[in-house]
């Protein structure tokens, strides 16, 4: 792996010019993540961060100093559930499960089940079938029960509401609006205290620590404005920090994964049939129009989404990546050849995945571990300004 | 007592330059409560319906109806504890105290400490401090624990956040903003949605049925607000009726009885000489400025403070406040007098509220009969769209 991370040939910039990263930056005021930062990540450092998909930060350094020093730190990484999950929605538990296999990291994961019931026109019972089902998925990646909690805001709303209620009087309603534009719902318009409490709780169960939410670069502004209940210093919590990732890859091409782009997602349930023509139909190819024009031309990596899988996620060497990189742009590695490359590494990920998943028993009984404690409810509560003994 | 309530020679219209009380009616769209409806009451007819305190009201129709002919009914009747509780705050509860001795109506009583947090610069420690003693006051009243229940927000936000986040989604920001002003912060701007959770609790628990709401009438857009989410008719509820009052008196003269009001209030806690103290000095006189100045032309028990809460509540004979009312205009009985009266009807009655109050015990075991039971809140969150095995 080399030491400077500049010094790579392939980098993902192929969506220049659809998104404009570093102007994003420059409009939400964090920083990009330096190579000196990189290279103090625990080693080996996971790819979506030498690669730089994770390409800048708020506060990274006092979580870093945290993590390689034995302190507390922790990582908060959710869920909307809202569809069944894909490829995307995946990377960021597996990034925080390497992460706390490596340092110990905590992991809090809240579902926000209600944000999904404000924002999408679907039924309470469809959500919540999506919910229980998302849970199975993230139980799969195999966290570690001691170090991780999984919260679900309508089923654990005795600790996420009061602390919603107590973070909502610092937020007005016209910065959510100049935030995110004025809400359809009320529900809507809550929600950021809701998100407030989720980033904020690992600090109240287990005391002011550095955190981390590792969150696509157009989450920001849900960080930047719990940063800045927290800056008002009346809770005993440091700013939750951010890695900020471009856009994951998706089949139809550069730019932000989503269940609602044209081409299909690659689901987390999908078998190795269905990989395999997904990638092979759908996957947006950087190549030449024929054998011939490729063997004489070369394809683009940076615009082929097999490419864009494999540097983002699935292909873990990074000697491997660039192999393929050159030879798709020298034209000896065909499209067809580089899709069956990408669905391979796929396929064999998710059959690890799956395969977790088909061990696990009930969701009730699985999920019972990773839920908060009666102390931590009730400390997390204490924390955020409630009496002990309130009810009683 | 008079059969028409319009024969009364007394009536609490004092207020009518400062309060438009038929203009409000006609700005909200409730409907006058009717000599026919008051007489449809069960027997003996409160005073606060009988002397029209109560004067208006929405859909009281179905709710007379099934409380005469043994079906389910319901009021809802709340506290926002915000500071201590005085004697115009606790009127409502012995108003549905009543009811409940004649009907068996279920008693539904929110306490919004939330809301008080939202609206009030206050701490979640100071408001949870005046929750705790609003409640002995509530239990003082002496409800039957089999037929009320007492919620709390924050320490029953399993309940409360997931209803409200079923309602939210029927309630627009700009419908808020055009109910209320726009609200200052995002609490304030869910609380209409957590609101409609209070007004609904009843019939989620026990099924559709008929519910009123006593509330003074500038309270009426909560209530309206939750009818227009219970006409939408995606839950299995009756639109919350409501019984709306003129405002309560206070000791500094007619209008709205306030804790921020020039006058002290008169307090639950205060004892017999503290409130003769009060009255005294505070109440607004509707005499004359000398004895012989009122001998000769009388007062008027329509401005005068202790009249008013003879009238509105602590004087439970209609003769006796018409003949009070009589003797005050023509110059018999001075104001003197007539605060001699009001006070020592306010001292009997506190001193039996506080009696009950000092008999209770622990706020813990005297409030637990009146929580809702784990199947009570499983069947609301249940009507209210959530799976049964939600989580698990």
């Amino acid at each position: 792996m080399p030491a400077d991370p500049d010094d790579f040939t392939v980098t993902p910039y192929a969506v220049k010019g659809e998104i404009d990263y570093d102007r994003l930056l420059e409009q939400f005021g964090a920083d990009r993540l330096t190579d000196e930062q990189i290279v103090q990540f625990p080693k080996p450092v996971h790819p979506l961060v030498r690669r730089k998909v994770f390409y800048a930060q708020r506060d990274v350094d006092p979580f870093l100093e945290a993590a390689t020093t034995g302190q507390t730190h922790s990582i908060v990484t959710g869920r909307g559930p809202s569809g069944p999950m894909h490829i995307g929605h995946i990377a960021p538990f597996y990034f925080a499960k390497y992460l706390q296999d490596q340092t110990g990291a905590l992991v809090y994961i809240p579902l926000s089940d209600d944000e999904k019931y404000f924002a999408k026109d679907k039924s309470i019972a469809e959500i919540s079938t999506y919910t229980r089902e998302n849970l199975r998925e993230i139980l799969a990646v195999g966290f570690d029960p001691d170090r991780t909690r999984i919260i679900i805001d309508t089923a654990d709303a005795d600790v996420v509401y009061p602390l919603a209620a107590a973070f909502a009087t610092e937020v007005t309603q016209s910065t959510v609006n100049a935030t995110y534009g004025t809400p359809e719902n009320i529900g809507l318009s809550f929600y950021p205290a809701i998100q407030a409490a989720h980033l904020l709780l690992p600090q109240l169960v287990e005391g002011a620590h550095s955190t981390v939410v590792p969150i696509a670069v157009d989450q920001d502004p849900h960080v930047r404005l719990c940063r800045d209940i927290a800056a008002k210093q009346r809770y005993d919590v440091t700013k939750p920090g951010a890695l900020l990732s471009k856009f994951l890859p998706s089949l139809d091409g550069p730019g932000k994964m989503s269940s609602s782009s044209d081409a299909p997602s690659i689901l987390l349930s999908d078998g190795r049939e269905t990989i395999f023509e997904k990638v092979r139909t759908y996957a947006y190819s950087g190549g030449q129009s024929s054998v011939e024009a490729h063997r004489e031309h070369g394809g683009d990596p940076e615009i082929d989404a097999s490419y864009q899988f494999l540097y983002y996620f699935f292909e873990e060497s990074d000697e491997r990546v660039e192999q393929l990189a050159r030879e798709y742009r020298d034209g000896t590695l065909l499209s067809g050849e580089l899709k069956e490359i990408a669905a391979t590494k796929i396929a064999d990920f998710l059959e690890g995945h799956q395969e977790r998943r088909a061990a696990l028993g009930s969701l009730d009984e699985e999920l019972r571990p990773y839920r908060l404690t009666e102390d931590e409810r009730q400390t997390a509560r204490q924390r955020a300004g409630y009496p002990e003994d309130l009810i009683v």
